[in-house]
């Protein structure tokens, strides 16, 4: 078993943490840490809102038995080097501070976007770039490191990037236009989305999130060099809404390629690729990578996030486009608390210590 | 004072009719038609569901007192040698029956989309393709009608053509890139959408819509000929949604244009166009035409559609694209019972007027 | 192991029984009977919308497997000398047509109101009233019948009955006000309740709900005699509301008792009971009969309904009263398509299996 | 012309304010204040979110032009002196503080619970119980103060003590029960709701509401002797909830009376009631005091809180109890930031200018 922490775990992520670490035959939680407030407190009341009495706690799960009674400790009484690994999901500026300390003795894998864009550190998606991970070593190099920070993407990116990499691998991707409608939990709750701004209403706006799609998606289709990630010379283009709806990302995605795709033929690369990922097997992996419907009504987030318990990425409306010479467009969902979020972080945890990274 | 009368008065669009109707200075409502199940109630009656009892009015405005009493026809009662003016707001498959019949004596204003896709019938927009009305004789002439027949386009085409003609006048378009997120009310209410498939939900599949939106706009954004249109050449893909919205069409656009079009230039060309609109003073125009909003968080459905009681086509987001060349983004608002159904049929009939078309 | 057909097998309350009867170890699900529409077409194919091409299905479970190809077939092809066991999802109207001829040869368990009221029908909660159980021989009897009529509660009086009880049993039930806020799967698909009239709404009246709660309550709590029950002399009224929930219908609830009643004494009594309930051990049954929280902010449909797979009631906010001079007040919650349903019927069938009366 | 300030101008409650004495012919609004947060800038800023860029805006009407360029001052910068009125919409702990500085030269309004429970503090409703605005007078005296504090009582008493007024007079009035469906407007915006815990959802506790609308309508409906009150002797028991609403408290209400009340009778009094109100003609005053539906689908918050500005209480489901000896029930519905909140307190204002007392 490897010890980890969990840091920022009273927030929707964290929490998130808390459900996919239940039970976890490989990874064994021993410590949570949060904010001052939360501190010194048991978890099951540090999650509690002070003002309203009301639990802070949305999932379908129960709060777990085993983490109700831990003491949430503060984040700088963490010792790194009493853990095999660290996760983190603290704010960004939090995360640029306190990422490195611990990165020092202790690998760290993070849903912040804080060392993303760094040049050697590497965005990882289990099952898409699993070479990147050879990055870590470089990094840890680089920076004199026992440990590593390994980010996952913004919840965002994770959805088109799994679908676009076998369109990438078999016919050549140009050209993304993208357009979500974004679940609510993905803006948390401190205090997220507020009720009176989204209900019988869309905001067409999520601060920051179009530019990491963008940029994230060109770093994870990109090459591994020896050294260092080139790239995918990809272009995309995204508008990111936010829709009333609690949880899955949902994504109207148009698809320029460079070889003619017959919506026939992708549908049967998405199903090889997902028959094939090299992730099979880990314990968090899903029995789908990737579910391709014909029923032209699916995906919906209501029905379709919880398929394998929000690890799956759910593709349906697969059609010829109608402005590209080469392309198609389709619709898709991906769970942003689940396989975009803490529990593709611990699918991570299980690659990294399968390729003996951890 | 012409004398109008409005046939399928008692659904979703009759209802708008109804109330865009309600004092208005030419056109006056002297006969409503609707299916047997509603023929000899009163109107108010007729809006009743039988089994629940609840009233089948959803718009923010009350039910007008001046068509409480009217005592409801049915569609085959109607001699339209006794109207100036007949507003049809029926399903295709009644429209194609319904109207020929009518547009023998009498120019018909229509919703369906039965008659839109023939080669003499002009699907016309006030303010954006005026000149397309000339069609409308050719059209008499052809089929040897005193009336005419003249669709609105789908409500979903009506907010992007607004706003991709002051862009292709000025900086030509070749491209376009749209994904819907439509509301509840353009699905009607018999049933229309039904509340457990769509509550925390998004449905991405509308039929038949995206095939109108890709036909319409040529069309719309086409050349008038002596005697028939020469669709544009641009190109266009869509992605239509439902969301848990009551009123309101957002969608999100992608245009790449043929020549450099900087945001802020597109914004002054949309305000100019929105300024000079040809509809303006007539009694159901509104006062802009088009809004461009710098807030990067509109235009919301919410917030934003009953400007102008529903007449503005807000835009914002207006950003440089990041895969065209050149090309611009934004996300646009356009009311979808208002300018896009039964007001825009009103404003539609005073434009006519106004063109001694009628 | 049973032979059982559910008739009414594709609406929203015989989806509930397919998944209720999925691996049952008693019962095995041997044909499915729905209307002429349905009729002749596999499962999956009839619950799929002909005109939207929706499938029809909202429950969290996937359609299970062993369903999906059963032919349907028509009501009037249901032989019931083959069954041991018929479960009715059907309108009144239809049930009271139905229901005898099957009863002539079949025991039949409804969720109809059709025969609640009459004197050799008792209404059934598992856990509640056993013993009117034996008026099921008496009904038998009178009518010349191999089978049986057994019909469930209205869903909204299963909650308020299963909690009078304990409270009945220990301190006597005088006066009993209840406001329920019941949630849109109550109403059913067909189309049940359009997304425009609840979204952002209350609908304040539900048609015959309210007589239906109060008649039963007082007919379930009431003591069965040598042939015959004698309803309890507590006083009950309702107003019941519809509220956007897709599941699980809250209920605020004030009752004046004869002895005083302590919430803290209510508490225990409550949990006494669903400690000792009689169905403990049956498949279908619950860990807990009645789960009572302290936490004023529960219990929320959204987070309390799928408790126990929906078979237990959820009691919060337990409240001295301030009218009554012996009185508390609470709020409750109940699955309207699980305990108050479907599974409720299957529980019921548990029952009577176990007492030897099927 | 009166000159008005408004303290906590940029709240939920204080954009009611603003809306309300828009145009007000006896009411200048001169200056707007709020917290240290906000102070400094143009009110059109400090009411949009800092961190998502969003307008915290959340009503129907756009923000007034008159009051968009005003600086917003912090609270301790208003010199009470300098105005005829301040209206108030404070947290209770700003209140009690905040409050009587102000009183000493100049009469206060306020919306904030902190006085309201003092022996020589009214709780005024306009046209309910304006015999009580004697009190301020008394008040005046007992503190030294040449102003006053008025407050409006709780939201969810207003709608209910306007409704029982007219049966109490008629009547008499013994017991309530009372289960309201509150909207999220009710919890403001700072951050008020949360998306997450309410959709799909119904969260049966609002902190101390209860004990507020209990208390209040006794004080509401006592009798002003000399110096004082005498509250009422009806007894009231409250359970209150909060729905997925925007805006409109709905209350199912149970009413004991002394003397037999049929609903024919009750609905006539309300209505004879309404008509002779006391406050007919104030700039304020809704056409219709009271209505009532016979329509059992009615009242509906999202169809009738809109209603002559949101100052009319809207009643329906008038219907003879089927508990109490003698008694009814019915629903209302009350606009919780219209006539129960900040456009009641302008209201109020003009009631008691009307009376000379301010």
């Amino acid at each position: 078993m490897l010890r980890v922490a969990v840091v920022g775990a009273t927030g929707a992520v964290g929490q998130e943490f808390v459900i996919a670490l239940n039970k976890h035959p490989w990874l064994e939680l021993a410590q949570v840490a949060a904010s001052e407030r939360s501190a010194g407190k048991k978890y099951i009341d540090a999650i509690r809102d002070p003002a309203s009495g009301i639990l802070r706690w949305h999932n379908r799960e129960q709060v777990p038995e085993y983490v109700k009674d831990m003491i949430v400790s503060r984040v700088d009484e963490i010792n790194p080097a009493k853990f095999d690994l660290i996760f983190t999901a603290l704010e960004s500026e939090d995360a640029k501070v306190v990422e490195p300390k611990f990165a020092q003795s202790t690998p760290v894998i993070s849903t912040a976007a804080a060392f993303r864009y760094e040049s050697d550190v590497p965005i990882l998606i289990p099952g898409i770039n699993d070479d990147h991970a050879r990055l870590l070593n470089v990094q840890r190099k680089n920076r004199g490191w026992k440990g590593f920070i390994a980010p996952l993407p913004n919840c965002t990116t994770t959805g088109m990037a799994i679908t676009l990499k076998p369109i990438m691998d078999k016919f050549g991707v140009e050209n993304v236009f993208m357009t979500s409608m974004q679940a609510l939990s993905g803006a948390g709750r401190s205090p997220g989305v507020i009720a009176l701004d989204i209900m019988d209403n869309v905001i067409p706006y999520i601060p920051k999130e179009e530019e990491k799609v963008q940029v994230e998606t060109k770093k994870i289709l990109g090459k591994m060099n020896s050294k260092s990630i080139v790239p995918s010379s990809v272009k995309v283009s995204c508008t990111c809404t936010r829709v009333p709806v609690l949880d899955g990302h949902t994504e109207s995605v148009f698809v320029g390629t460079e070889d003619p795709a017959e919506p026939a033929d992708v549908k049967a690369e998405m199903l090889r690729f997902s028959k094939s990922v090299s992730i099979k097997g880990l314990p968090s992996a899903p029995k789908d990578y990737i579910i391709v419907h014909d029923d032209p009504t699916r995906p919906q987030p209501r029905i379709d996030r919880e398929v394998n318990d929000g690890m799956t990425t759910v593709v349906g409306r697969l059609r010829k486009d109608t402005v590209f010479d080469n392309g198609i467009k389709y619709v898709l969902l991906s769970h942003n608390e689940k396989m975009g979020s803490a529990k593709g972080a611990v699918l991570l945890a299980e690659m990294l210590k399968d390729e003996n990274l951890l």
